[in-house]
């Protein structure tokens, strides 16, 4: 039998249930889970905040774990085929149809209605499609990529989804040499956002949060200026902004905060020209009230939501943390781990923000 | 003496006055005016709805003239010497620094703050710098293009800054090849962007205004479908719009209302991963709320916001004028001639939408 | 039984052969051919001039059907039903994997290893895997669109593979609104490219080719200028197309050749900072001397090799042919129809450019 | 007086002659020199190889100096007043119409027919127009930047013309996150190019070059990989960048070599769909043979010729300079420094590839 935390509802506590060992179908993958992130979206799942979740659901969506067994030959998106032992990570997408209107003609696939998540827009009744769980099992067709061996796992789960979310949003901002950044928020999303628009060639990365603790690990990432906004009202913050950027504004500003009101306050930190992208709105909080004369036409600004992360995404954000993780050590974004049994204390950390990352980890002991 | 329409102050009757002849500098021009536009902005400043306009003014921004002398050698922006008796008109906005930040780091030229207009943000004072007026004086340095010899001088006004404001919008629109695409707005700018839309490809144009004669008036320009915003309420408008993309909404939607509410509306149009360019929102008539979740993030949605023009919009806008002309015949937007004594006739007649395009003729008798 | 002309090997007369009647596998469609394409591909294939064709090959990649039997439920790419009788037509790439590096990461689909082609590189013993047969088999998966019922099957084919690859030239190329155009080739791409950039807003397209009829068909279509490179040396056409665009060369230069010294002649003709298209390449027919600091990097020009088309491309050529087909009438780009028993003698004259565009008429007698 | 080192034609020594002190214009700079650039235009320069150069010449573009005197108040690039004494440097190319059709409409300002070049393209009969000398004079209208107090002067010109240009390249080439790039040269534009896809966000790149004092310097740079062409074959280097980049080629490919057969070898370690820069092809060094097909059509390759430099590029590679120099130190870029009557060594040097930067200091003692 192979345990896993349950979310059998909204607003119910997360039980950990035994399920039958799964069945490999040809194509398929069993993965022994080592670790499993707990983020931000199982917050909301377990609040009930999206919609369309069939619960009961196995959480975890982004996951490391080492390959028990596959069903035939099965090759990783490299094109090398997988044995057990190897340590592997996966995209959480799956499904993506690439025949209808939206993959196809508007090439927009993360807009696609046929794709599935693991760990969100899976039922625990269909098996193991969660991370929360002593095993994973991979469906065929599941883009499966290699965790270098210079890679501890725990980097993987420390970069999370937050880190593939900001590779998108950086792209989607064109961040490059040069450039003026200001991020909104200084969750994973965020803090990614602002690492990888250092590494992208940002000349200033300005990081606009909270609490202190995370302000001080955005510092430690290299993130140049960071604004408290426990401490600094909205006004003086977009002045110290504009203080910063000779008196203009970001080149590009990276809303990650899942607060409406923050559109408004990042759009006057933006300069005239620039690029504000809203990648935290990933559930409905509400609404915000712009000016469309002053915030967005006369300011000539570009304004680019951002939704999901395809393969490409996934992939080259693990190319960089391949790269870089022996110097910034991703696993560092987590603070604790908890056994399966926990999991609800995880979901507890995480949305009061005692943690940057709560990790997973269901080989530890109850 | 030169006679010219002035207005000099917010909320007074524009009043003609005699001018001494301008005096030319080397590099400059003289113009007889041939025709001028009267637009929406003329009716902006009439109300004072435009900050720092250096009152008293002769408005009149796009226009059209005779050449009647020039300060020794001046050539128009193909490099052809000017002759007396040439046809010209001339990009209103002068004095781009190509020097400052945004000229030369961004490139974004439209928001250089040196940058002036004639009949807008030069005073009278300064003298004969806005077309309502018999003559006007081109400084060194203001742009001019010959109209070609098969272009009545009327078609030119008729097109107007709406033209080369629609294809700057049509632009950051990305409106190409079988694109499907929405205008909100029956005014010059969104009649031009349905226009530039259709020539440059797109195989669904569907304009959203009012009243029924400007509709059929777009109609008779090859737009597809037309609602009007007097019959069909906003929440049937935007489910129209999806029948007839699909289900999806359009690629493209181009704002030219003015009205904050038309985003709200507008971004319900556009189809995920769409494009929304945000070009009528010239002055500032208040503000809408979003909501940032379902209208920009979960949308993917590109926001543009599109202000004023540079020479290449200018310029380009000319050349598809007069390739198209003799089919399109702008001279048509023209609903009527005005003396520069009608000109509060004309501001009177642009404010209550009686019609098209107003232009003023200071050849008119009074 | 089911007659299709069959090409055996290189260099050997097309026969026509009876196969059995397709096996409908759930997903796939069979259709009863109303017209196949004849084009300079097969006339390639004949001559055994491309790579890893797996010979006997049923030739054919462009067709028009009607549906003759589906394996249940099987929608077209707008999500609807298709029903016996529907009109039809559908990509010829087929098996693009979505899964490989090129797919998924470099978003380059059509450098995809695993795609396969209709009528290239599907062999007759895999069944009526081409167009030049009474019927096709559509494997599960094949792209479908329906053909609007106010466009006549033939313009499908009077399109043929020429205005999807135009299409992606045009595309390449940044073909818009007020651009300077020369194509160089008046073969169906080409004058599928000058066409396209006519629809996308260009206001200059001048066609360097030959014969005179061919010219003069492209006059027809809309075409500025055309140049015959039979009657002008190739300095001399240079010269022409400066003469043509102040001096300067054209914004986009397209190639629709399949002759290498043709890039050298088209660098000249493009202006310095502009676009190259290289689209007519699609065999190996030799080597080409260029000068890189003349010809590329003092140019500063943009050199954009275009590669077959992926079903977006298809996809929007077919809207934008159903949009201006009225008034175009793609079918007069057909020359002359051809029985089956006549492939030999449709592959001459398309070698001997007697013909614009061949079309195979299964259904015609012998 | 003022001496400087006059090149007075070419395949001519260097000589030191003595100017009178320039005379200030309003809105004029005179500087003293601290350092001046040697590059390798300098040495095409000696040997006549540019065409219209008006000898004879103060050679010296990429320069950095003291602020000895202003003609009235005169600002910065940033607009600060500049001041006696302050450290400054400034973009040589001068002149730049903002008028005509390439500046203007296609904004293409670097084939801006008007520019004017310190140290190229100005003669020594028209002024201290270039480095080699104890002063500069900067025209009314020079771009100048303050070289920031933590960046020691020799920096700038460690940096020299190369750090732009290739700022320049690698802009053109859309080096980002996990970006794989090839650089083929090892002069001054290729380490910069190399250097700054690292600092870019490229996770792989391989130097391809000689002598092997350079190459070792570039690993110094943090290059991921180093192919010595003095000791490995062309068919071998390209198989080892295949075999480097997963059997694909790199995703681009930036050319800085001068040597047109480099394109042949640089097109080939492209991978499918990607994109080749040329920025080295600086004069006319000859000729290169191409295949269309396999090198352009079916590679689906970008090409992207690279002219020169604009405001833009030179303003933010010094931004990418102030920020990292104190980890990366371009001073180490210069090898040796030569007082004025040492610039025939200094070419000699430049030319036999002794010294990867050589700079003038006007200061030093004969």
């Amino acid at each position: 039998m192979v345990k896993a935390a349950v979310m059998e509802a909204p607003e119910r506590p997360v039980q950990v249930v035994e399920f039958p060992e799964p069945v490999l179908e040809p194509g398929g993958v069993v993965l022994r889970t080592l670790f499993s992130e707990v983020c931000g979206t199982d917050v909301h799942l377990w609040h009930g905040r999206l919609a369309e979740v069939p619960y009961p659901i196995i959480p975890g969506h982004i996951n490391v774990g080492e390959v028990e067994a596959t069903g035939g030959e099965v090759r990783d998106a490299d094109g090398e085929v997988l044995k057990p032992g190897d340590v592997v990570t996966f995209l959480d997408v799956h499904g993506t149809c690439h025949r209808c209107w939206y993959c196809e003609v508007a090439k927009a696939s993360t807009r696609c209605p046929n794709r599935r998540v693991y760990g969100i827009t899976y039922s625990a009744r269909d098996g193991l499609l969660g991370g929360w769980s002593e095993k994973i099992y991979l469906k065929p067709g599941v883009r499966i990529v290699k965790v270098p061996s210079n890679v501890p796992p725990e980097a993987i789960i420390g970069g999370g989804c937050g880190l593939p979310t900001a590779f998108h949003a950086v792209e989607r901002g064109g961040v490059g040499l040069a450039a003026s950044v200001v991020v909104q928020g200084s969750g994973p999303v965020g803090l990614n956002a602002a690492l990888l628009s250092i590494l992208a060639g940002a000349c200033q990365v300005i990081l606009v949060g909270a609490p202190a603790l995370r302000l001080e690990f955005a510092r430690s990432l290299g993130v140049d200026e960071v604004i408290n906004i426990e401490e600094v009202p909205v006004d003086e913050r977009v002045q110290r902004v504009k203080a910063l950027t000779g008196g203009r504004g970001a080149d590009i500003v990276i809303e990650a905060t899942g607060v409406p009101a923050a559109l408004k306050e990042g759009l006057a930190m933006a300069r005239d020209c620039g690029t504000y992208v809203v990648v935290g709105q990933y559930t409905d909080h509400g609404e915000v009230t712009l000016n469309p004369h002053w915030d967005i036409n006369k300011k000539h600004v570009d304004i680019r939501g951002t939704w999901g992360i395809d393969f490409s995404h996934f992939y080259r954000a693990l190319k960089v943390l391949a790269k870089h993780n022996g110097r910034i050590r991703w696993e560092r974004f987590i603070t604790r781990r908890y056994s399966l049994a926990e999991a609800n204390q995880a979901l507890a950390d995480v949305e009061a923000q005692k943690v940057i990352k709560a990790v997973i980890d269901p080989r530890a002991p109850f």
